[in-house]
């Protein structure tokens, strides 16, 4: 099949590799319709992600079909059309049985194009699937579930629930990047009175107006902090969320925040910030970090599914699987392209699947070979 | 009246000062019968705390008995025997209504020996009578309550609260000062499995294990991590919680705590520290800050009173009142002394109310003054 | 002044009985300037809360303003517009201080119309005034506020809240008076996926929609059970809220609740329930009753000032003050008038406030008569 | 292989039965070397539970070694020595991964001797292996860990958590026999201040007091509501727990409750209960029902390795497993025997597992049947 294959810092290529095959009863074969590229990729190939090893395939976000199951496998069938996102479970971890597949030490966690291949592929071998998939209803195109990949649970749950955004809450975010946008959409279902967006850059604060941000303000000419005060009255907002991952962004978050507020970390930092124990620590704040567990993609899920969160928006660019190369292209120009997110489409994306070209493309030629002892 | 006072950087002197009056219509006049010194009362009189103004009586922690109450105040009457803790509450604002008495915005807050004449006096003003002391049953003597006037509500709340210990958890409490001592104490209320105590002194280790710590720490010789990481299966510690208040300390409790872990600050801190965001940021942790709020105070009083918390054990040394001089110089000699609390006794300490001596000291010349400068 | 006063069952006159005059140093007297009509006022009039007695002025909803103020009060001046709301808050109780001011053991509680003289008059003593009314921003008339004064709070503490209503959660409201659609608007701040709404009046049912319920039962003559069972693929719904008081509607709600959900009772019941504990005991249900804290007020103000709750559309009907006995006619006849919440307006409602008036009507009357002590 | 099998009301016999076989990969066969009784297997002798079928296995609670395991079980192998509990989890449905396995609806929930065969035998077959035993540390006694197969999370969960006890509590326990005794115990985990027994039976006072019961009334003779009322000054208490299961100890629990409190039913019920919301509807209170889910039982574990739970206390009566039939007639019949739980015990109880043992019994018969049929 062909993959998106990183070759070492700055060096990638579409190209062809083996087809992926069962190694464990608890696997399933995905075929990938749809997929995207997230901001993270774009670390790896910079280099910063070293735990990543050359040949790996990347890619972390993606709907398919499954043309293949473990025979452990007992929830899910060849045919089903499913979500597979950035976070495995095992299931059976302490940290799984408490919700935080984030977390997973059972040989979980954060395993796409990062320790394993990834999805920006034609297919791509999921381990644990009947504890990391989630079922696509036939209702909803690729394109409005793709999001819940990665970009939305992550909000959601490491933004604006770690943050405990309430009812009229005035909420700061401090990056509004596609990350940074997810968190004002999924905040907004809490009713915050007032979401301040903060961004040095015009085109991505005009996204945040057109995503509902109730205050824009440029902090490359505009002092956030003195106008976030005038804003709340001088109090700071309930909330603030780190949405860029550089020591500057976070403390200026920890800055915005009243006393007896809440300071979420989305962000993912290479360099330690200061914290500035000398004011905080009698205001009461509570700080959060975390990798998203993506628990609430079923909630999420159903908010797609009732028309109460519009996740298709962040599509703003499609391109074939094929053209994956330029896809990155884009993605990465976004200052220039005024790109949000791009869709990767495989020959099928979107559409119902197809058990046809399931089974002929996997005829007589991927019959489970895994452990032997089966 | 004689009291604690303070004249600038290290100079302080037990002297006469005018006797408190009713100056609102919601104060009440206590006659000092037990308090205490803090170790901030240290840092007072170090010049650490500049908006404490020269002239002022230390002291936020006292057992008296109300002598005199503004026309306001309902719900206390001459006689009653009350604490007298290190933050008063307004009642009325936002922050009150919350139970967020440390940050009131009404006119209260850490008022004593601080903004106002504290408490190492023979009498004291004490403002918002009626939402701000707490009776002191019969049956229990002052020392009993005396400690629950700051480290033992700050502690509970601060630490144990906010570190939202529970039944089984592994708690690591640095520094073990009567701050520390007062958090294991109450950390038991929720029967962790393992409270580990880490600090340079020997002696104070040794009140640790008294306390009920079960593991001790000396990181003056010893790897404090390593030594965690060992105890707790290489995973850190649920709960870490920070109770002397520098960055060294700070930082080594973010350390020390597991993926998904709460690091609790109580100290009281004069720099920044550094947080290591780009190791934090994936590990699901809730770093909290916070002034006493005493919202728990009424808990922890029916705890003593049920014989749940045996509070009286932090005090290791008496002096009378006109003593105070000589008390501070033994509690700001810890190590010579093993000190954890003085108490400073007033003549009436820990008896019953003496209305008799009440209505002596204030026959004729301390009637409410009226209400019209209200 | 002129008031709405109760002589016993079926018997009621607007008439002139004495001005309101200070009893407390934390009194405060109000002018009303907009008041309103609850269903508990014909509950009362029917005789069933024997507790009100004869020569009682009905009425706890208001928005007034204050023309004088006890000594004690401090955060309140004549002149200030405010919200009156149901409960009265002493402020100091241990209910009190932990924001359940619907418990109050302190003198508060429910007091207007109901142990003290109410609303529906020219103007009121309320009692605790510092803890108890709220200042109306002078952006927003009497009736976008009015409503704050029962039916939100109530709807949105009793209903939402303690139902833990949640994005994309299922909501079944079990009757759509004014509290069923106050619950409706409420709910919506929690962006539920769905909301049933269930009763046997059309008109009411046709209210529901308009206020946002995405699915309507007419339990009169449609099996509320099935119906609910269909719509939830057989699980049942996340959230009941009963809205209405009798029996029959309670033990509906706690049949449509799926394992692990939550009932939510509003209505103000009159006899026993079943409770089919026989079902219930495995099913891992909430259940929970309440009386309105009015601790959300301020939230819900904030929502309404910033234009996420637009509590006006209650206003179907408006009145002058002194046609208040016609307004009881037509709130009494919902299924005539289709009323949802009639306004009794004063000479200045929603107006600024104005000190003239004040003035004058006080002039030379209302000098402080309270408590002589002072 | 022998077992304790149900053959309809009131018939039982300890037989021969076939030995259990994995029949899905995510089973394991576990050798059982201690078991109990619990009184629910009364219950089904009574013919109660008729979904019990006859020639059904009954138990449900056991510590056992792993014999064999089916190929999908990746966390246990051969030799392993497990807790096997009441609930089996799927790990997969949307219920498990909220830890509500006591609600799977993936395969789980309550099986064994209710569904499927159970664990008073010499071998049991647990479906889904990896997600619902535990690992027994080897330094623990099989009676120190085997009430944690039901008693002990039943009554921490479903009476002591969903009761939110807080350290300082007033709690009442309505029915202290074993799994009043076990909230006793759990509760304790949470210092409340004061714990209320209440039984007719002098015998389950007693143990009430020794498991730490601080005040005992027998309300076959004592009215329990006026106690309740003098012990908490008229309030009622903070949490009221059932643990008998008939609708008088319910209505008891929910008279006892002061404002604001909770209740929380443990009690299996066979009928209907009277719920007074003619009084409750404005007490704010709470009632919560469950079923166990067992999601607390490594933090049990954890307690009773480190000291903190002495849960092998329960362990009055021993009697060999082939002594089963004996076992419950001394079981059944409490009031003359004084008996808490009986421990069953195997040839191996308590040991370290004997890996010869299990292989002579498995040698050439129970060899994994294949794939083919998942």
């Amino acid at each position: 099949m062909k993959a998106l294959v990183y070759h070492g810092p700055t060096r990638k290529a579409w190209e062809t590799v083996p087809d992926p095959v069962i190694e464990s009863p608890t696997d399933a074969i995905v075929r990938i319709d749809s997929a995207t590229i997230c901001g993270t990729d774009l670390h790896i190939l910079k280099g910063d992600v070293p735990e990543v090893r050359p040949d790996t395939v990347l890619g972390h976000e993606a709907v398919g079909t499954i043309v293949e199951t473990g025979p452990a496998v007992t929830t899910f069938a060849k045919g089903d059309r499913v979500l597979v996102s950035c976070i495995t479970s095992c299931g059976r971890c302490p940290f799984c049985k408490e919700g935080h597949y984030g977390l997973c030490t059972g040989g979980g966690g954060w395993l796409f194009g990062h320790t394993i291949n990834g999805l920006q592929a034609e297919y791509a071998r999921v381990p644990f699937a009947d504890t990391s998939v989630y079922r696509v209803p036939d209702a909803l195109a690729d394109e409005q579930v793709l999001f819940l990949a990665d970009i939305l649970p992550t909000a959601f749950e490491v933004g604006v629930l770690s943050g405990r955004v309430q009812p009229g809450d005035s909420v700061a975010i401090v990056g509004v990047g596609p990350i940074g946008l997810a968190t004002i959409m999924t905040a907004k279902l809490f009713t915050p009175g007032m979401i301040i967006a903060i961004d040095k850059a015009e085109s991505r604060l005009g996204h945040a107006r057109e995503f509902g941000a109730t205050h824009m303000i440029n902090n490359g000419h505009e002092d956030a902090l003195e106008r976030v005060m005038e804003l709340t009255e001088d109090s700071g907002v309930d909330v603030a969320i780190e949405a860029v991952g550089v020591p500057d962004t976070f403390e200026l978050a920890a800055e915005l925040i009243r006393p007896g507020g809440r300071v979420a970390n989305i962000g993912v930092h290479g360099h330690p910030a200061t914290l500035h124990l000398e004011s905080l620590w009698m205001r009461d704040v509570t700080i959060t970090t975390g990798l998203v567990d993506t628990r609430s993609t079923l909630q999420l899920l159903r908010l797609i599914a009732s028309g109460h969160l519009d996740a298709a928006r962040f599509a703003t660019h499609r391109f074939s699987l094929d053209d994956t190369i330029k896809a990155y292209e884009v993605f990465a120009d976004a200052a220039a392209t005024d790109v949000l997110k791009v869709v990767l489409q495989g020959p099928t994306a979107g559409s119902a699947p197809s058990s046809d070209r399931v089974d002929r493309h996997f005829a007589g030629t991927r019959t489970y070979r895994g452990p032997h002892k089966f």
